[in-house]
């Protein structure tokens, strides 16, 4: 199985990575690192022990690649556009598509684009950065959940999930909407709030009401998500379950706030205004979503762009 | 009618410098300044006309103050637990106590210390400011409503309403409940969104969604107050006259963002916490009003105690 990674940052250089150290047949795109990358590889420092891929299949352009059977979507949503124009230059009919980013309507979106493409969610549990071109720190977790969207399991999906586990990945597959939506539940409150009250998740939960916030903040994302999909609830004690978990985690600067600090434009469509969006159409008014959302643009629209 | 001020900054100063200019007799409070104002008297910048008063009846301990027949209150709310041991030591049984402050359940508080005493809520619409030791800048407006607390139109208040008059101070008197709530309509987003969004209010209601969000408080703000005392209703097009006359308002700074500016305490319990007790108690849920007084603490613990 030959296997493209589009964005080769903190996660896709990480899985990438993963991948090509267990000698699988990985081809990374690359932008600014391409240089340094082409010349050098790449390092992965991680809890798991560091390596070093002297020979990677690096890109600058993706009319470069080959046809891939797998393409590992590890771009900020931010940049989504960009798949119109390049996908075709490196999907067959039979190619899976796993977009591992966060947010809600990701699928949806692509799928308007390309109505025959298999494309499945990938849910990335893990704490990783990259500290310098060609560089990723791997600091924790790693647990990677791919979810098929619109499509019975396929051969395929049961093929990387065993490439991830051989490569010392832990990979599961999970139901779709249940998957997108609980990871939700933690990256709606905890992102928005780093950002707004410019500070860290151990902060945030020191803090009586803004953990109440944060509680009511979940609660909304769960019932947004059971409007939407009344089949399969998610009970609201997912909740407490992820505020105790963020609570024995060290304290942690989400993906969002790492954007905000380094000025980048952050993800606030998928994480917010679509939620958003999808519930209202639904019947459900997401208040503190769209009132941190407001924020967020408002934030954004000051001190980064 | 012999005035006391107690708090003698953008308001004190002003106000009970224009009452003093006008030939009343005035007795300031003063804590920092009280030495310059002892030695060089006060000074009053006013857009309505310039004037120093050379000689000012200044006092640093209130225990040396005459007994006043009309005691206006212009510290900040958060010194307001100083007014039970400083009220005794000026006032006789009818004294009128004005509490000229931002905020709701001010006079509900006092007047559970002090049966007894006389109280009126003090609505300033003004934009003054401190901007040195003993010397008060007065940029805009100034209209003064007076509306008595738990009692009837007592003679002391037309009085008083006569002296302002007198003394070039637009003033008036209100119903209280609806002065007080229709005061905070305007008080509480502006107050609260230029501290989350470090920003002042015309840039806040250049963006759409924040105007929106705005609104939004403002009817919460309303509908509380509503729901507190349904006989005399606010209307909710009341939102929209506060929008519309923000927006032809020069760029401003709320007092909180200038508390938060100087990292000063801010007024959030009787701006915030306090109206959101009160409809709670009424049965009304203020929900982005709780969210932004609970980012509102936090930012002031953070950065400011």
């Amino acid at each position: 199985m030959k296997y493209g990674i589009i964005g080769t940052g903190a996660i896709g250089g990480f899985y990438g990575g993963m991948l090509a150290h267990a000698g699988c047949d990985v081809h990374f795109l690359l932008n600014t690192d391409y240089d340094e990358v082409k010349a050098n590889g790449l390092q992965i420092d991680s809890c798991d022990g560091n390596f070093h891929l002297d020979k990677v299949n690096v890109y600058h352009e993706v009319s470069d690649m080959p046809v891939c059977d797998v393409v590992l979507v590890c771009l900020k949503t931010v940049k989504n556009n960009l798949l119109e124009s390049m996908l075709p230059n490196i999907v067959h009919e039979r190619t899976l598509v796993v977009l591992i980013q966060n947010g809600i309507g990701l699928e949806s979106d692509l799928q308007s684009v390309f109505p025959h493409l298999h494309i499945a969610a990938g849910l990335a549990f893990i704490c990783s950065s990259k500290i310098g071109k060609g560089h990723i720190c791997h600091q924790c977790y790693g647990r990677l959940t791919l979810a098929p969207f619109g499509h019975e399991y396929l051969d395929v999906t049961a093929q990387v999930v065993g490439d991830f586990i051989r490569s010392g990945v832990q990979a599961f597959t999970a139901e779709y909407h249940i998957a997108r939506w609980k990871k939700a539940v933690w990256n709606v409150p905890f992102n928005g709030l780093t950002v707004a009250l410019n500070t860290t998740t151990d902060k945030l939960l020191a803090n009586r009401d803004i953990e109440k916030q944060i509680h009511n903040i979940m609660l909304e994302v769960i019932h947004a998500a059971n409007r939407i999909n009344p089949r399969k609830p998610i009970d609201d004690s997912f909740a407490d379950e992820m505020i105790q978990q963020t609570k024995v985690m060290t304290p942690y600067s989400p993906s969002m706030k790492l954007d905000f600090d380094n000025r980048r434009e952050m993800e606030i469509h998928y994480l917010y205004e679509r939620p958003f969006m999808d519930a209202a159409r639904a019947g459900y008014d997401m208040k503190r979503v769209k009132f941190l959302s407001d924020e967020l643009r408002f934030i954004q629209h000051s001190y980064i762009m």
